[in-house]
């Protein structure tokens, strides 16, 4: 433990990151709709690397350089990029497809989001999936916290905002005590939705994006997302690459 | 009405209010905890005018362009300031005391907010205490509405947020269906909160904040400010000045 108290905050969309707010910070970068999920799982399927880049045009740039030895992944819109092998649906990272391949992922919020915390001391993915491991990882470090929602168009996200709320419900069991957890107010209010809320979906489907992830037959996908804490893995972006 | 819907956002603190995030709006600035309610309270006891001023320094070299014909009110980590007349408590500023007198006011969140929102179409005072009147003033503009919460010291809030909770409900009771409002994630959340807790008390006991107001014995005040609706005046910011 580097500090007595661990101050605890969320920032709730990628338009919002400002480096002072990360600096020197353990990060955790929250896309659970759908990119967070995505890299957790290829993750968890034994992946080399996720390089995340911001535009369509540093994706195949960067896949020639490996000579089309990678996975190029995405969304625009939600949907699959045109030329690319993946959409972001986490459902197509199987063990089969990523095992030991590097995969570059561009998504509309999610990869932002990751770029965005550059500076940040620690930068963890999380996601529902990978909640509890996520925890113990973040209470090792010591340091104050930050849950950067991605968000959707750098506009708050029901969805992001539930998961920060179980994050922070998993870091408290985990200290068995709030005191050595400084939340803020934001947090305090992310704990209680989640609280009052632990079926996760029911909360969501209240959210704008919602309807978006229900018209383009995304169900599936939200169904494994709110999944709590079945994978043990804990991705770190570090130099531009994120590893497990 | 100038468009068919109309678009509700929050943002959750001064420091967050981005011009293009509210230019042209119909913005509502929310500090219920107390500057708002302050302000709300003198114009229902028919003070003048409320001049907020950013600092110590800008409030007393108008105050001596008035020949000290005003009152200075504000607070600095919630405690009055030297030389000043009154505080930041609502409970303060009686008709007796503020009637036909121009007030002249500086806080810390609050009128750093107000301020913040210049650029905006209409900038209305917003707290529990107006709530439903505010309401009907804001749906006759027919714009889009950002409720701007002043925040503690650049961080969200709960006691504004379910401040704008209950504000929200208000609109929607007056449109009789959601569907003339699109509100994003963020006014849904606040939203739900307000439902959950109708009684505003039992959630902002929570809050950073209400340590404080407590320690300082602001409880009256809190009671005070927690009030819906008793006051049918909505304070309006225009060209440095607001008035009723």
């Amino acid at each position: 433990m580097q500090v007595d108290i661990m101050n605890m905050d969320i920032i709730t969309s990628a338009g919002d990151i400002k480096r002072e707010k990360i600096l020197g910070k353990t990060v955790v970068v929250i896309d659970m709709l759908r990119a967070t999920s995505v890299i957790t799982t290829a993750a968890a399927n034994s992946c080399r690397e996720v390089i995340p880049v911001l535009t369509i045009e540093d994706a195949l740039e960067l896949a020639k350089k490996y000579n089309g030895n990678c996975i190029l992944g995405g969304e625009r819109k939600a949907v699959k990029i045109e030329g690319f092998n993946c959409s972001n649906s986490p459902l197509e990272y199987t063990k089969e497809l990523v095992e030991n391949k590097s995969i570059i992922l561009t998504t509309t919020n999610g990869t932002r989001a990751i770029k965005g915390c550059e500076g940040a001391k620690d930068i963890f993915i999380g996601c529902m999936l990978n909640a509890l491991k996520l925890s113990e990882e973040i209470m090792k470090k010591g340091n104050d916290i930050v849950l950067v929602n991605a968000g959707t168009y750098d506009q708050f996200s029901m969805d992001d905002f539930i998961c920060s709320g179980y994050i922070i419900d998993c870091i408290l069991n985990i200290t068995g005590r709030a005191c050595d957890i400084e939340l803020s107010d934001i947090c305090k209010t992310a704990h209680y939705v989640y609280e009052m809320n632990k079926d996760i979906k029911g909360f969501i489907k209240n959210a704008s994006h919602y309807k978006r992830i229900e018209s383009l037959g995304l169900l599936a996908d939200l169904e494994y997302c709110v999944q709590k804490s079945i994978i043990d893995v804990v991705p770190v972006y570090k130099d531009g690459v994120i590893t497990a």
